[in-house]
């Protein structure tokens, strides 16, 4: 294993130089975690702290991918080098036959300043959140200006994923209820920026009234999230989005709130990893799942609770006195 | 800690013959969670297996609470006791203003035969799938014949909610890509059964089609989920659905098909509540949050994985000589 440790400087190096193997090869380490991917972390880590991070999430439907592209093209015209990581709650049993929509994205993969990345959001080793942060510091390291990360869903941990950025957008579209909805989903409150795409639609005044009205709650004294109007399919609003999604950072940098985010975040992975090892240590092997197969499989049915205590017990994790689980 | 018991199982024998106060401190029992519901939930546990549990899912603006509604009206006019679990993420600045949707499920709140329970998605102990779990567990052990599960959003968690159901149904309306937007949500697996409500719009037979032509990637040789066509708002299709329910309890029921996913669950939950038992004992008190916080405020940048390997040596959880996090 120690091995992965030169080989991964290695890669780090070829990738700053813009060699895309070396940096695909770094990628999949990041994605695959484990061991490995945490004795490399501390080299890609130093490298951290360059690049603006930000989040697209919203209900699906919204246009995201179409923004997401529009947005990074805009970029591009800046110079700036783009990486994106899109995330896809991909089914299954279908495997990748949804990514046809990043197809759509064709343009930006021609492009040897951009790089896409699309992740499927299951089966990952420690959750999207864990991955997707992982893969953004592999982008950072090397040299990404801008890292997007594309949710699609308006799901906990797929806002989880999207609030892991120093600038969260918030995509919605013109319909009945639609800021009633975001809210619904808990997006109102990661939002640093929203934007109503396909804002050629009618009803497009109602859903910034609706969006006006909800921020006038948020009594919080934060930065008032701008609202943007697009139309990404032809680019309008892109230039627009690009502005106010600078001036976020703009403000969060001289206010001292990207440090405090950062430093947030960096926290709640620490956390995170750590449940994630303790989890790791007490499944291992197929002994625990043995155990709670058994204590389940007795005559009488069992409550869940009542085999929770037995076991914590038998981990030396409770005393048998303590009528505590 | 310990009075709670006997109290808890007055409350039990209360509610079985149809005390509503007793049901509703016994439901805030199991909401709070924590020992003093371990302690009670044994004496639940054992009246628990005879009500037939249906989640209801699908993404925002399907007519879900609508649906769950008339649904409900129809099991009543059978004379079953139905019990209604609504999930709603509400925000947390904006409080219970979205609870709005509530109100028309009046016609079950004024109904003795019904209990209807609104849980917001955020802030419970050890998770919305604990929570809603043994908020189930409750009706179904002071006798509601059914309890019904409804969750907004699209999102891991929201879905995992639904899935702890005996019977597990998906709503989707007619729509652009509908159904390519459900399968990307993760949802089509879960489905034991698809309802397509607010059928009398446009574009029905086109979400029919497309379900249908994702069943049939579905090589698991399971019971092939049914897909029902609703209006629920006027009641069009709800006998429909209530047999097609009925139909996939008996399927599972003959097949032992219902005692295997039950058994999973409880394993589950056991799973659950163990890695929350841990978690409780790693960050009890503010210790470990302070230490977490010193470890990353060092003078160099410091990845989290290397704090995690440090603070993973103190707990006595790693060796120093190994190189394993």
């Amino acid at each position: 294993m120690t091995s992965t440790i030169p080989r991964a400087k290695q890669w780090q190096q070829r990738a700053q130089s813009g060699d895309r193997v070396a940096l695909a090869r770094l990628l999949t380490l990041a994605e695959r975690g484990g061991d490995e991917f945490a004795e490399v972390h501390p080299s890609i880590h130093a490298g951290n702290g360059r690049a603006h991070r930000i989040g697209f999430t919203g209900p699906p439907g919204a246009g995201k991918s179409t923004l997401v592209e529009a947005y990074a093209l805009e970029l591009r015209k800046r110079a700036q080098r783009v990486a994106v990581i899109c995330v896809d709650p991909t089914s299954p049993f279908t495997g990748g036959a949804l990514l046809g929509d990043r197809v759509r994205m064709n343009r930006l993969t021609l492009d040897p300043g951009c790089f896409v990345r699309s992740m499927a959001s299951r089966g990952w080793f420690g959750g999207l959140a864990r991955t997707s942060e992982d893969v953004a510091d592999v982008f950072d390291a090397v040299g990404y200006d801008r890292v997007l990360i594309e949710t699609v869903g308006v799901g906990q941990s797929e806002i989880d994923v999207a609030r892991a950025a120093d600038t969260t957008v918030v995509v919605l579209v013109p319909g009945t209820g639609d800021a009633v909805q975001a809210m619904k989903a808990g997006l109102m409150e990661v939002a640093d920026l929203f934007v109503v795409n396909k804002a050629d639609r009618p009803g497009v005044e109602r859903v910034v009234a609706e969006l006006e009205e909800v921020l006038q709650l948020r009594a919080d004294g934060a930065h008032k999230p701008a609202i943007v109007q697009t139309v990404a399919m032809n680019g309008e609003g892109i230039d627009e989005l690009s502005r106010c999604i600078d001036e976020h950072r703009e403000h969060c940098a001289a206010s001292g709130q990207l440090a405090t985010r950062r430093a947030a975040r960096a926290a709640e992975k620490v956390r995170r990893l750590l449940e994630q090892a303790l989890r790791d240590r007490l499944f291992a092997g197929k002994g625990m799942e043995r155990r709670i197969e058994e204590a389940l499989q007795s005559s009488e049915p069992r409550s869940p609770y009542a085999v929770v205590r037995e076991l914590l017990q038998e981990l030396g994790l409770v005393s048998k006195e303590t009528r505590k689980p």
